[in-house]
Order: C-alpha cells, then sequence, then structure tokens
C-alpha cells in the first residue's frame, strides 16, 4: 500500500510500504477513506518528537471501513464504517478504569501513552491501518454523520473540549479567551458554546483566523500583533482578567500571553503542544489562585461529542478548508505547512 | 503600644507605635495576646515582598480579646476572645462572594488581596492591632480550644489545608508527597489524613523535620539530600509517581522536585512563596494530563478548621516548638530564621 513515511526531520515521502496485518487478537485493519493532518504531525516533521523514528507512517486521524478484525473482536464487524480515534485505549489498566484513557497502560509502542498512531506504531496517513483495541478505539459511524464531520472526532473536537474546555472548567457566564485560532482553538471555540460563557474571545496573530472564529461561536476577537491586545481583552472583562485562558498554539510567547490574561482564582488550559519549556513566575503566581492544566486528550468525551455532531449542536462546517486526494498528501502537507498564507484549517484527504 | 516594625530589607525592630484606632464603622481593635511568626514574614525580611514599606507592622497571625468595635460590628463584643485571621475579607464583594476571600476586591490597601496584615496594613506582631471588616475576618474561639492551637488557624493550617490538600484533590488511597516539613508542610500532612490517602511522604533536607512528621501523620519520609531521594519515592508508588504533590518551600529546587514526582494526571498544588520565577517544562509537562494550583489560603474551611481542631481531631500538638514573651520577639526571630540548626516550627509569643 501507499503510506506517508516520516524520514527524519524535515523529510517525508508517500511511498510503498507493506500492508498492515492483525498482529494481536484485538487488533482490526481500517482501509482509510478520509484522513487529515494534524499540527503534530508538522510539530514531527520539525523534529520536536524524538520518539517518532524514521520509517513511521504518520497520521492519527482517519475515518474509514473495518477489512479485518482479530479473532477478540466482537463488537465490531468487517464492514463497518468507523472513526478512528487518535488515542488507543486498552479499557483495562488502572488508568482506562478512570477515563484517563490518554495515559493508558498498555504497551503498544510504549506503556503509559494513549496516543500512539504516527507516534510509536504505524499511522492513518495511508491506505490501511492497523488498529490496536479496535473495540474500545474505533467509533461506529451514526447514519447522517458526514466523513467530513466524522474525522473531526478522531482528535480536534476531543481535545478542544477536553483538554481546553473542561480542563479550562469553563461555566455559565464565563469570559474565555481562546489563544490561537487553529483548528483546535476552534474546535475549543465551537464546544465551549456548549457551557453558556458569556464571551468567547479568539485571539491570533492572523486577523483572517481571527474574523472566521466568529463563524465557530467566538463573540469576539482580538489580533494579537496590537500593540494593546491585552487592554482590549481585559477590557472584555470587570478588568480583572478572563475566567478561563486556553492556550492553543504552543510556543512560550502564547503561554506568556495566556497566562497574563488570567484574573486570580482563574484556570489556564494548555492545549498546545509545545517544544521547549516555558518560565512560570511563580513569584508573581504563587498568590494568585491560579489552576494550569496540561493535557492529552482522554477521548472520554468522544461518544458524547459524536451524539452532539449526529445531532448538527456542534456548527463545525467550515473547519476544512481544503480537500484533496489521499495521493495528493505532500500537496496538502504543502498547504497546511503554510496556513498563514493559505488560510487552511483542517484539510481533508480522501482515498480514491 | 510595642510593635515589630519593618525598616527596609534585613531591617525590623520591637518600638513604639501610636495605638491603633477604629478608622471604619467596620473595624475592631484587638488586644493580642498569642502570635507567631510565619516564613513569609522572613520572606518580608529578605525584601522579596516590595509591597510591604518601610514602617509596616509586621504579623498577620494572632489570637486576642477584642477592646473596641466600630458602630457596623453588631456579631461581635468588646470583651470576646479571637482569632484573628491572616485573611481579611468583606463579605460582600464578587470574590467573597464566591468563597475566594484571598482576593477580595475591597481597598483596605490594595483592592484584589486578603492577606493585608502586615503587609498592606499594620499587622499582628503588636501589642494592638485593628482589624477590618471584623464580623468576617474574626473568629470566636470555642470552648476547650486553648490559645496555642486557636492561633495555628490564622494561617497555616487553612493554608495546609485549602492550597495544599484541598486543591491538590487528595483523596481516598492517593499516595501524597509533600516536600518541605516545615510548618505549612505539616499543616498539610495533618489536614491530608482527613482524605483518606493510603500514604503521606514527607521530604525534607533536614532528617529532623523528616523524623518529626511521622507524628503529625506522614506514613513516610524521604531525606531529600539522598542521592536516591526520588527513586525512594516511585518506589512507594506503583513506579508511575504520586497521585498529589505538595510544594511547601517556596524555591525552584522544591519546584523541580514536587514536579518530577506527579504520576500523569496527577495534581501539583503549590503552597510555597517564591521570590523568582520557576522553570516549566511544558516540552514534556504538555502531555502529562497536570493539574498545577498556586494559591493564597481562602479561608473558606477555617470554620470547618476550629471545628475540627475543637473536637480534637487535628493532632497538632507539637506544632510550636518554641516559647517567648512577645517582648522577646527579636530572639524569637532569631530561633524561628535559624530553624535549621534550633529546629524551630512555630515560635510563639505570648503578651504579658
Amino acid at each position: 500500500m501507499k503510506a506517508l513515511v516520516y524520514h527524519g526531520p524535515g523529510s517525508k515521502a508517500w511511498e510503498e510500504v507493506p500492508d498492515p496485518v492483525i498482529e494481536k487478537p484485538t487488533d482490526a485493519i481500517v482501509r482509510v477513506e478520509t484522513t487529515t493532518i494534524c499540527g503534530t504531525d508538522l510539530h514531527i516533521l520539525h523534529g520536536d518528537v524524538p520518539a517518532v523514528t524514521d520509517g513511521r507512517v504518520l497520521g492519527h486521524e482517519g475515518v474509514g471501513t473495518i477489512t479485518e478484525v482479530g479473532e477478540a473482536v466482537t463488537d465490531l464487524a468487517v464492514g463497518d464504517r468507523v472513526i478512528i480515534s487518535c488515542i488507543s485505549s486498552c479499557g483495562k489498566c488502572a488508568y482506562c478504569r478512570k477515563g484517563v484513557y490518554s495515559h493508558c497502560q498498555a504497551d503498544e509502542g510504549a506503556p503509559g501513552i494513549g496516543w500512539i498512531f504516527g507516534h510509536l506504531i504505524d499511522g492513518t496517513q495511508a491506505e490501511y491501518v492497523r488498529v490496536s483495541f479496535a473495540e474500545t478505539s474505533l467509533y461506529r459511524i451514526p447514519a447522517g454523520l458526514s466523513d467530513e464531520r466524522a474525522v473531526l472526532i478522531s482528535d480536534i473536537l476531543p481535545t478542544g473540549h477536553e483538554i481546553g474546555v473542561r480542563y479550562g472548567q469553563v461555566s455559565p457566564g464565563d469570559v474565555v479567551a481562546v489563544v490561537g485560532a487553529g483548528p483546535v482553538g476552534l474546535a475549543a471555540i465551537v464546544t465551549a458554546g456548549l457551557y453558556g460563557p458569556s464571551r468567547i474571545v479568539a485571539i491570533d496573530l492572523d486577523a483572517n483566523r481571527v474574523a472566521q472564529a466568529r463563524r465557530f461561536g467566538a463573540t469576539d476577537g482580538v489580533v494579537a500583533s496590537d500593540a494593546d491586545w491585552r487592554e482590549q481583552v481585559l477590557a472584555m472583562t470587570d478588568g480583572l482578567g478572563v475566567d478561563v485562558a486556553i492556550e492553543a498554539v504552543g510556543v512560550p510567547a502564547t503561554w506568556d500571553m495566556a497566562l497574563s490574561l488570567v484574573r486570580p482564582a482563574g484556570h489556564l488550559a494548555n492545549v498546545g503542544v509545545h517544544g521547549v519549556p516555558v518560565t512560570f513566575p511563580l513569584d508573581t503566581a504563587w498568590i494568585q489562585n491560579l489552576t494550569i492544566t496540561t493535557g492529552l486528550v482522554n477521548t472520554d468525551t468522544t461518544p458524547t461529542l459524536i451524539r452532539l455532531l449526529a445531532q448538527e449542536r456542534l456548527d463545525v462546517d467550515g473547519f476544512v478548508s481544503h480537500r484533496f486526494a489521499l495521493d495528493d498528501i505532500l500537496d496538502a502537507y504543502d498547504t497546511f505547512g503554510r496556513a498563514a498564507e493559505t488560510n487552511a484549517l483542517k484539510v481533508l484527504l480522501t482515498a480514491g
């Protein structure tokens, strides 16, 4: 089959690799019909995720059809159309039993991490993919849910919802600032709306992203290159800062921005994938009664989000900005990698 | 009256100052009968808290008798014996209405901070003290509660309980590490026991403090100068780290220690007063599903702790290591400031 293979920092190829096969009784093989590219894939290509080694098939998002199941798989069958979750979880370990699937202790590549696709095992930017723990890592697509919407369930919708909105404890009446209006920031914006905030402020260096964030539920927008960006945000509060700041970029500057916006006793939810440490000014923050969270998506709300999406309760049309054939994935990477010029959000790849 | 007056970094004097007077209808004047010194006072003397200016009477802990009340004070009377909370709160602002008294927005010195004694207004290391918002900042001492125990309610017991144990979400079965077995660390240890943890591990550079922490409920102790201190702690878990790490010192090294001990999806509750920023390795922490909290005590659990203390549910005998007459407060500072040599925990000062 063809797959997008990582060959070390800066290097990738769409090339022939062996078809995946069932390795364990709990596996399934899925024919990938729709996949997409995540900002994390760009981090990997920049060399920020050293656990990803030469020869790894990238990708952790996808929708497809089951073509084969291991002998322990009884709840899924060949022919089922499924969403592939970016988190593979055994469902049995102590972390899974608490719903913290992000840190599943099963050893699929390395124990302790539920994100293995395109990281520790081969991923979804391929014609076929082997899915570990199929019954607890695949979700049947309900009637009426398009593949283009369904693929957002693989990663960005639960990530924005769980690690941004829920870890940030967004509550009725809150003022929420989302620093970074890329796909995951937009996923936080669209799901924050479920919790009744009074304002959702989208903040980005890219004025186009700020503008389009309103389509997804942002009530306000601030362009981060404005000299008075912080004052603009504080003016939307009682002057003390926002209740919840969601960091959805992953660089020190956006961490600093988010921290500077949070009011005393507020919440900072870090969603961004960071490549370097940041400075935490505990000399001023020790007295601020802050709650700061980090996290890889748990996918404990994945079934909820599928239901809401099927009920059209989440307005995600417009998340997909560009469409490509799977064979043209290198072009798609180019478009996604130049998002500031191309205005790319999610780029959709569809198998022929 | 006599009071302990701050005269800039490194300089203090026990000297004559004017008696405090009622300034607002909600004030009370309290004759201080018992007070104590907090690690924060040492931070102030080191110049770490620049808001404290020359001429300020220090101290934010105390027990005494009301000698005068303002005309709006109806629930307290002259002669009432009271605990002086380190947090002065108006009870009316948006923060107070949420129980976040630490960030009371009333302007007593500066709006937005409930800790004003010995900080923004004159404090309790004096013969008399003016208490703002007396009805919501003083607590009558119940029968049977000694002054020596009651004074622990002013700051350290609620601080350890609220900012350490409750912000850290200590839960049944948890392994809890407390980094720093000084007075506030011990307050966290003794109140952590209320929540059913499986282990409470006291960690300190001072072997004496580690040993005596067992008297207050620590099940285990680790001397931080041991080369394998971290391995010793991890061996008390399933190898993945502790559920809750409580930082109760306030320097970068102890922040690093606490962070290195927390398991994925664990909690780090910072209680220490820090003088400099720390490094937060978000490049590894982004994926760890951590919850990190900071905070000044809210005192929302102060009535609860008074009840538990009066019921002898908290074993705090032994918190007070040294006793002095109030007139000898300079000697008490000397003893407290050399705690590593003197084995000081809380030093009690009693008016004649």
